[in-house]
């Protein structure tokens, strides 16, 4: 733990996205007599990054709304020195100072202590012509605002989506809102492999259903020119080369941990930063939280990195009180997650069959169609939960739910069953809501732990 | 706990709503060679009744939607002798007989065993002119077509509910929407009084911005019939005379308990039928479950009566299986319920603060304000959730979730967090999921919790 911060001390965090600008606020909640001071190496702070698709597609329309609080505001409401396009480039533990590059040159600054809330990076895999211009990630405000502005340009007709990860088929279907015929290519043999496979191929019919064509157990070998252009004309796949006015590489992240590293903080073995339940790293004046850090995963009981919006924020929290003198200790995540894809809510909590397996648990699974009102209401929607267990006793270890509209959020239920360490048979004694607008007699969730 | 079921043996079902069909269906699927006789006084089984003022509202279109199994598919299929219009009028426990009225006659019949599932019957005060035509109650099936008939015959225009509870509100949704004027007239002070105040005022405003007139702290005189018409037109109230066509009577339901008091059943503080974890009433052969019968309340460890159509279904599956010769036990209630009111879903679990003060507790409660989608994403509506909690150590009572499209389901996470015997501080660690068509980032329960 760090020491309880001194009066009129410094408060540094770098990074002032969801985890860094939660630490920031929470930490000026508690100590307004502190100095905070927050480095950001973009133009903005506080965006929401899981708007972004929503944003690149249109149904989010102005900018502003995507973030959440102006730099502005945490300067003159928050009293945070919140400094723009400033990358914080070392940390020296021993004098406890870091150094920066801004607009107005480098410099360096001490701390009491540190938040290190660096996020994550997207990856962008070592192929031939990955620095064209047409082929994009998203991470950034910026990546979405310039992906948004080639989209309204018009000149994007053929689009390919690099991994049919939750970004990729978010994506995916952002595309093909602003008009573009979009070919979704993964290297897996399925889409969304974050899901068991029984569960995915909804999904995937889905995106069939929607035309958006699915290119599985496919390698992307790179991408090149059009004809006569400097952008992207093709991607080329299986020695082939489809057309593509623009590709979306979205091939996963990397905790982006180069300062921490540098600087002699221990990484986990999953390669984020190394935090205990009070976000603490190796170093006791140092935290980190959100997608540069681990979790402790509730259901395996180790280190887990799932980067998620969600746990950015409750980390980021965590930290801030934790760096000026408080003792609270994080939850743990069970990576619950939920995405749409089209008209398909797709959402899942704690492991997949598979994950399951491959932690050493022996599983059992079940798996059930319902509907998502009663059958006779008007709108009932298809909806499947599969619900994974331990044979013996049946400890409930996690759930995935794909279906139509109000299907998703039911995950919730099984990630509080998770939490309090429940028996798929407890999970099927809960007193369950039920009326004809809303679920079956059974909700499907329930139903699926019966 | 009755005997196990000899081989051959007789299991005889007391009505065939939601637990009596699901009491039967359960046997039958444990046991092929039993016989399985289920009287049912109307002249249908297996109707959702929860979806009666959707079928009135016009929502439902078909009668046929309504019956999930129909009798002779029980007889055919489940091989389940199912009477129909034949009421059991007695019950033998020394001789473990009933007797029963029905279109041939009286007759009577011997069983094995017996489970009780005959439900709760509307409250109809002896006030003047309660009998009139046009002054109905919603119970069965027939209740619900002789009141579309009404509706559509056009001759509604004014319609008066009396009681604003679940079924008066969902009436005067139903009855608004065939086109009639509706005034709710309510004897206490809040509309939805199994809510607290300051939740249920948000049903109000919905409703008064729906048009619907609610008139509190009123009481229904009497009913008077139209000029020259046997029909009703005047709702006494107040000593005036409201013009109405029709007046729906919703002052709740009690237990339907003549025939187990008549035969010595032992009952309940509550009115309904005592029994034990296993759905067995004080004599061992005879099983109650459903609106008849008592329910294990998780959160005050005392039996409840509040009648369900998730309970009945329950309670009646696991008498079925105790019927010959299980040993389930009931996980118990947390009066889990939902409806919507227009387009309010309303929603809650366990105790509000004012039936946790009456149970003994002490008390605390937070409440607020958020949205169901992330604000930025279009669509996002108001929700507000309170927590009821014990001050010292924090243990949750209950939750209440009122708000727009997608709020009302998340109170199965408060149920299970409920069943899990969580703190409030426990609720808040639970990982749930988020993205922008689906939640803000902090989810509006776990906020609350916070």
């Amino acid at each position: 733990m760090p020491p309880a911060m001194r009066e009129g001390g410094r408060l540094v965090v770098v990074g002032g996205v969801a985890a860094g600008m939660s630490a920031a606020s929470r930490a000026r909640r508690l100590r307004p007599d502190i100095e905070i001071v927050v480095f950001e190496r973009s133009g903005d702070v506080s965006y929401g990054s899981c708007l972004l698709p929503y944003f690149v597609s249109g149904a989010i329309e102005s900018r502003d709304s995507l973030v959440r609080v102006t730099a502005d505001s945490f300067r003159n409401e928050r009293h945070i020195d919140v400094r723009l396009h400033t990358e914080v480039t070392a940390i020296d533990r021993a004098r406890k100072k870091v150094t920066f590059r801004g607009p107005d040159g480098d410099g360096d600054i001490s701390f009491d202590v540190l938040v290190l809330a660096t996020g994550a990076a997207a990856v962008r895999p070592p192929l031939p012509g990955i620095d064209m211009p047409g082929v994009v990630t998203l991470r950034t405000l910026a990546d979405g605002e310039s992906l948004r502005a080639d989209l309204e340009s018009g000149r994007v007709r053929n689009a390919t989506v690099v991994g049919a990860g939750y970004i990729g088929l978010e994506m995916a279907e952002a595309l093909s809102a602003r008009g573009a015929a979009v070919t979704v290519i993964e290297l897996l043999p399925t889409v969304l492999s974050t899901f068991d496979p029984d569960m995915s191929e909804f999904v995937e019919r889905e995106l069939h259903d929607r035309g958006v064509a699915v290119r599985k157990e496919a390698r992307v070998e790179g991408f090149e020119p059009g004809d006569g252009s400097p952008r992207l004309g093709y991607v080329i796949t299986g020695g082939q080369r489809l057309a593509a006015d623009l590709a979306m590489v979205s091939v996963g992240v990397r905790p982006a941990v180069r300062l921490a590293s540098e600087a002699g903080l221990e990484l986990g073995a999953t390669g984020a930063i190394k935090v205990d339940a009070r976000q603490v790293t190796s170093e006791p004046s140092i935290l980190a939280a959100g997608d540069c850090a681990e979790a402790h995963h509730i259901v395996t009981g180790r280190p887990a990195w799932i980067p998620l919006g969600t746990t950015a924020n409750r980390q980021g929290k965590l930290a801030g009180e934790n760096a000026v003198g408080g003792s609270a200790r994080f939850g743990g995540i069970a990576g619950t997650n939920i995405t749409k894809v089209f008209d398909l809510e797709v959402a899942q909590t704690g492991l997949t069959e598979r994950a399951a397996a491959e932690e050493g648990f022996a599983t059992e699974s079940v798996r059930i169609r319902s509907v998502t009102r009663a059958h006779a209401y008007p709108g009932a929607g298809e909806v499947r939960v599969k619900l994974v267990f331990e044979p013996d006793g049946g400890r409930l270890l996690g759930g995935q739910i794909i279906g139509r509209e109000g299907a998703g959020k039911r995950i919730d239920t099984i990630a509080a069953a998770l939490h309090a360490k429940m028996t798929i048979s407890d999970l099927s004694d809960v007193d369950m809501s039920y009326a004809p607008p809303f679920s079956p007699v059974w909700d499907p969730v329930a139903m699926a732990a019966l």
